[in-house]
């Protein structure tokens, strides 16, 4: 299937693709929705304004969702209804279109329709209910075990049988391309406690999925009906304060080394579009009890990822290639477990996947892992040496996977380290007044 | 101060509280701000659709908080906001009111305004951003650390510089009176994991904050500025699976465990309301570092709570008594910590205190600390033996404070324990494909 708009041969997203996000524009700043093909948005709510959807009366019957500031409504349509949307989205967009008047052939709709992407501004694409952050990347549990507990000890008894994950902060998700101050905070130095700029500050490379149905109080979702509940994927990067984390995190887990932020891709893939690329993650080493038995298999969808580092000294370096092969919990398992005790879940909730880590060099998802905790600099280009992230430094993840021998891809999610503040309760104080 | 409304002489809610709800009622089932008076809810909606504040034209300007389903725009219009609004509500319910005409002597427009409680439904006063736990009960940490650890190891060397927290679970925060189902779960058995009914349900006894102003990603709050970030208060009750935590929550904390439920009150208490109850808690025990000092002092709004039980077995009997004043950390510095490394918070979002544990026998928060995890089970009237919670069990808890000899009351939170499912993959489904 190709397009009658020019899509570049290595494009992220091509007509078999369409990813749903949400733009606006400096001639019209209202957040909206629409999806990406090649390097152009189509506004969906000028293109339902314009009677693109009238041909089709179950999407007609639903409009709204494509006036709306965020994809929550669209995602709350089911699975069923983005299909029927993807799916005239592209009769629309193929080069052999039999409805050439909607779009192709009439240039007054189609200058207002299609927005060049280098004009249209990303929002989040979804109003986040609750983000939770999983730990199914086995490789990378294995690896922080190692350098923490010994080979021996590396994976919690506990690993294998249960989708690991705690209960993340929504309100510090934000968009690829915003930045991340370094912070201040407590860690353990010289066997004492100290107050200062986090010195492990790191990334950690993941895959996120959104929520588009919701469970009752009390009412578990059973794995055959999970697949339901899923509307897509981006790629995430849960920033995270390693200093902060190792002294705060006994015995709740982490807390604020982990809401200091976490940057999300800005074009949603959805779950149809990668039905064709779902395979087996890692292999079961123990039985697992009947409610994370998937019969369907507990297949994720393969998404290639790589990150890079664009360092604050002017060099690019490629710091890892992996692969959502090396999960060991698929999304199904992971939402069977988070609700098995009762826990809804609502439209718009954010999960990610844990750190995604190969088993071998080059393919550490985190800089806490390839650095062995910061004891084994990285050398790039020119001699530099790095341990954690510097400040300037900016980190690019980008994913896409393959299907049918079309690349379905994700396109990217960077962030770039700010300093920390000088000088805090003066900066801070300041900061609050002026607000006040 | 006394109002022309009859209020019983122990009310929880005299004129000198007015605690902010959302009702509804059979006649008018849109939800919709309320005071509490007595035994009466005051329908703001009403009472401003009638001009109840014109007299006021600050308050009238933002009129539209009052047509809302939720307190998040009325939180969003800031502590002064909410004294205004509180002040002229008093001005209209005091006996010597001097605008009668207002709604003491209008008998019409009492009848619309004025409800019966009994007749009010009550629904979660705030849409939940984000929901914090924290644990700044030090007696119930050293209580459990006593059980897991011994007395030596009992409190985490971070405990006293850190206000410990992890983040909860938003959407399984519910309203007073919803039943708990007993959740299926992983626990370990016999040093095996197995997959049953929880055995070990427990409450925690808290007090829950709600935030009513946002700061942006990157910038902490300083401590003098946090009060100014404090809606109010209600009773907090975080449910808790001690056996499938005690199971899942090494390395990231607990999850499955705690998102079966987290009921709370329904009347929001001004944080303006209890300025006069402020008293200092548990002292430290060590310096903190500047960002947690508080010049005002680390006072925090002096609240007695009590728990009670009424058995399935048909009986009652009151667990334990306890009071905030066993808190280390103050709000003010929950909400300095939570925002060091730089965490924005919104408008709606909700702070737990932690289970709060006196340091004596029948002051303890928990099942956990009171039957010392399950080995010393209680004894009720009438011979009853309990250890953890039996289905039918309802916990109460109840909570004043007392602020110039007036009642400032809490009203109760409360919940039943429902028996778990079954046959749990069979009714699941059914369940689940019922909806679907």
């Amino acid at each position: 299937m190709s397009s009658w708009l020019p899509v570049p041969q290595d494009s992220h997203f091509p007509i078999a693709n369409l990813p749903f996000g949400i733009i606006s524009t400096t001639s019209n700043p209202d957040p909206r929705p629409a999806v990406a093909i090649g390097d152009y948005a189509i506004d969906l709510q000028v293109f339902a304004s314009a009677g693109g959807f009238e041909s089709v009366p179950e999407i007609q019957l639903h409009l709204p969702a494509f006036f709306a500031t965020s994809l929550n409504k669209f995602a709350a349509l089911g699975r069923p209804f983005h299909r029927l949307v993807r799916k005239h989205l592209q009769r629309i967009l193929r080069s052999d279109t039999d409805l050439p008047s909607l779009l192709r052939d009439d240039k007054a709709r189609r200058d207002l329709v299609v927005i060049p992407r280098s004009e249209a501004i990303n929002h989040l694409p979804l109003e986040i209910g609750d983000y939770t952050d999983f730990y199914a990347g086995k490789n990378h549990a294995y690896n922080v075990g190692v350098l923490f507990r010994g080979e021996k000890n590396a994976l919690q008894p506990n690993y294998t049988h249960i989708p690991i994950a705690y209960h993340g902060r929504a309100s510090s998700v934000v968009l690829s391309g915003t930045s991340i101050r370094r912070p201040w905070g407590q860690v353990l130095k010289d066997g004492a406690p100290a107050f200062q700029p986090c010195e492990k500050l790191d990334f950690e490379l993941e895959m996120g999925m959104f929520v588009c149905r919701e469970n009752h109080l009390g009412e578990p979702i059973t794995i055959s009906m999970a697949e339901d509940y899923i509307f897509g994927y981006v790629l995430l990067n849960d920033w995270s304060a390693r200093d902060i984390q190792a002294w705060e995190y006994v015995p709740l887990g982490p807390f604020t080394s982990k809401n200091l932020g976490t940057s999300i891709s800005p074009w949603v893939v959805l779950a149809d579009t990668l039905e064709q690329a779902r395979q087996p993650g890692l292999p079961m080493t123990n039985p697992i009890f009947p409610y994370l038995e998937d019969d369907e298999g507990a297949t994720i969808p393969i998404v290639e990822l790589e990150v890079e580092i664009h360092t604050a000294g002017g060099h690019r370096a490629l710091l890892a290639r992996t692969s959502t092969k090396e999960l060991l919990w698929s999304w199904r398992q992971m939402i069977a477990h988070h609700t098995i005790t009762g826990c809804p879940l609502r439209v718009g909730d954010l999960f990610g996947s844990g750190t995604i880590s190969g088993a071998s060099v080059q393919t550490e998802g985190s800089l806490l892992e390839r650095t062995k905790n910061g004891t084994q600099p990285l050398v790039l280009a020119g001699g530099e040496t790095m341990g954690f992230l510097r400040d300037g430094d900016t980190i690019i993840i980008k994913g896409r996977a393959n299907v049918e021998g079309s690349i379905i891809g994700f396109g990217e999610v960077s962030g770039t380290i700010k300093p920390s503040l000088d000088s805090p309760p003066v900066e801070w104080m300041l900061l609050n007044h002026l607000k006040a």
